[in-house]
């Protein structure tokens, strides 16, 4: 019997026998190769040619369907919305169905994390189905717009849930969109599968809810894991955070900035950090500002550049560059050691001569672009290169996606280099670096 | 009097009186803003249409030249070669001729650095004159056979000053080049010039003398602030290194791996946290392989990418990417909501097909590579993209760079996963992993 994507089967080689599902095949995965996704969440790949035998040993048609507990309405406790994008978060369902992607209904969240019935009703929807990795400028317009619909129900608040490749970018991009909410909008995602032991989703998840249910903040945030075990998740400002760990569940740091609050998993102590928050308040009117767009682009510094990979971005309407240091690039080179005359700065300037808005952030992630202390900066700001102040380079590319559309040219270049929504710090915060 | 470069000059505007040093215009500064460096070593611009006044205090033809005394060799120290390449710590001379750049000969180094007389000998050479940004695979050789032509006069090791922008991949460059080596290769940095009082200069070059005068380490290695603080200097492994904050002096931090050693300013002691290091032996001799691959680029992935971004390598030898988390790109995207079909793996293979090296490393900096979790990363490593495991995306660069001017293709793919100077570590080293 030929095993179907789905199936749970048990594959022989000559080394070892394998129990698994077996997975769906990518678009340009040769049939060379089979995955299996492991009981331990993992998967893993197999060459056909050292397959001696293949065993069905359950069709995913045949896979039981949990029984589902009708969800009731509890009128004491508020209501949260929750919309689904696709991620690890939402990757539960393989197990049953060998689908990468997956929904959640309610009663399926509730099903898989029933302590959510103590906090809140919930109410669940679909946006789409991807790994954030794939997300694009248009998809935060349609997630803005879903986020707007389910607050104007008059929802105690809203989480999303999201792969983590790209969910601190997509917090920062609807921190600019949702110029005002009357509730908070919560990124949660997971960086194990829920279908594992050690998932973090379970406690990002009712965390969130919790510090939905419990505080009085207003916004856009991230929930996330604050340290490596289960104890505290850290509620991470939308335009001043970044994945930081390719695996940990304590990947997200905020950068150049402090945490909101905390929310103590064991107590449901909810600990604020900062007090400058936006509050909560329910006559509140939402207001969306949905547009982005779509030419512009990014470039990482590094060494040994050519003008080309530059001037690529002339008709660009906007650019950010992630320079070394203090906000540096390769400059003009009639560089005798490298035998070569490299014109980059006219590369640049070519650029910004074609209309693009050009903006400089720094590669050390950590730290404000000063292009004032040498000569070469002041020579790139001369050109028309704006410093992007310690704005991470991520959110510097989707803010200036959102003043594009929204804004005149002259507007965006004033705005840019200012503090719109937390995604500029004027303090200096040398004491949030690193191990400090 | 028409001022020039180099004078010390007093300038009105209608608001202030500035005095500073008169900055030389850079190439692409037009003549509408002066800038002045500041007695703070801070830079600044004027509008040259606000000025009302320019008096020359001191013309730069005049200034002084500090008396120098003659150093003499003391046959009971070790002898050290300093190489200069340039950047901030070599900054001083700023002052007196107001030239950005400067070298240094053994008496500038002893007249601005006492101490380090008590410490070695030092012979002083000039190798290039340039800020780290404008660094190319170029530079690389050079230094390399500047290196080489020190280790066999005899010296007990080498320092090698630099601009902190590029100094961690100049690090990961020399581990490749250089194959053995009999005495430690220290790059020393400084984050402040040295003509402020708050300047790290002074502190990394007295303990990277030290450490190669007193420790048995060889090989290459970065000596910088541990801590923000002039207590304690760091000596950081060459390919495991990255510059994480724009102006901090502790700015540089080992990534996936540990410091080799700290040396005690104070005390002066030096304190081993790597056991396994190569030790000196000066009956070794020193071998370098200097060949670089010219065309070799990289690619840090961002949110709403084209095909064109990736295509743009097509023709290059070698490409590094800069994935999200464990190593992952947009795919193919026949997406109704972005309402575009952009086919970016079949890019990625059009590059690869081209008889292009494609290496994957991840963007979140912290953490490793891992392309068997989810189909995604699968199907890119079908395609033929080479996990970098947990190597930085930088030291991936230039170790693709180097591989490819030294080794057939094939084996260039077999190497790049391999660790060959500490730059994979197979070890899990999450308790590396920022605040921790």
């Amino acid at each position: 019997m030929q095993p179907k994507p789905g199936d749970r089967i048990k594959v022989e080689t000559k080394d070892e026998v394998i129990e698994g599902i077996l997975m769906p095949r990518g678009e340009y995965q040769d049939e060379s190769i089979i995955v299996l996704k492991l009981n331990s969440g993992y998967n893993i790949g197999l060459n056909r040619e050292d397959v001696s035998n293949i065993e069905v040993l359950r069709e995913s048609g045949l896979a039981q369907k949990a029984e589902r507990k009708e969800v009731k309405h509890n009128p004491k406790l508020p209501t949260i919305s929750i919309l689904h994008t696709g991620g690890t978060i939402a990757s539960k369902v393989d197990y049953r169905t060998g689908a990468v992607f997956s929904s959640f209904t309610p009663e399926d969240l509730l099903e898989q994390f029933p302590e959510l019935a103590k906090i809140a009703n919930f109410s669940s929807e679909l946006v789409s189905n991807m790994w954030s990795d794939d997300l694009r400028f248009k998809h935060f317009e349609v997630i803005a717009k879903a986020v707007e619909k389910e607050v104007k129900k008059g929802v105690e608040g809203i989480i999303i849930g999201m792969g983590t490749d790209n969910l601190a970018v997509a917090a920062a991009a609807l921190a600019f969109i949702v110029e005002e909410t009357p509730v908070p909008i919560i990124l949660v995602g997971a960086q194990r599968s829920s279908d594992r032991g050690s998932s973090d989703a379970y406690m990002n998840l009712v965390c969130a809810a919790e510090f939905i249910a419990k505080s009085d903040f207003a916004g856009v945030a991230i929930c996330m894991h604050e340290k490596p075990d289960d104890d505290v998740a850290a509620l991470f400002p939308a335009a001043k955070t970044r994945k930081m760990h390719a695996s940990r569940r304590d990947a997200f740091k905020a950068v150049n900035d402090t945490i909101i609050a905390r929310v103590h998993y064991d107590s449901r102590k909810i600990e604020f950090v900062k007090k400058d928050y936006t509050r909560k308040d329910k006559a509140r009117k939402i207001v969306i500002k949905p547009a982005m767009e779509e030419k512009v682009g990014l470039l990482k510094i590094h060494i040994n550049m050519f003008p080309e990979q530059f001037s690529f971005f002339k008709g660009y309407k906007g650019l950010v560059i992630e320079g070394t240091g203090l906000g540096h690039t390769p400059g003009h080179m009639p560089n005798e050691i490298a035998r070569i005359h490299l014109k980059i700065f006219p590369a640049i300037k070519e650029v910004i001569d074609s209309g693009c808005v050009v903006v400089m952030t720094s590669q050390t992630i950590f730290g404000r672009v000063n292009m004032h202390v040498y000569n070469k900066a002041v020579d790139l700001a001369q050109l028309g290169v704006i410093p992007g102040e310690d704005m991470l380079a991520e959110t510097a590319l989707v803010k200036l996606s959102w003043l594009l559309a929204n804004y005149p040219v002259e507007e965006v270049k004033r705005l840019i280099g200012q503090n719109l929504r937390g995604e500029i710090n004027s303090r200096i915060t040398t004491d949030e670096f690193l191990d400090e």
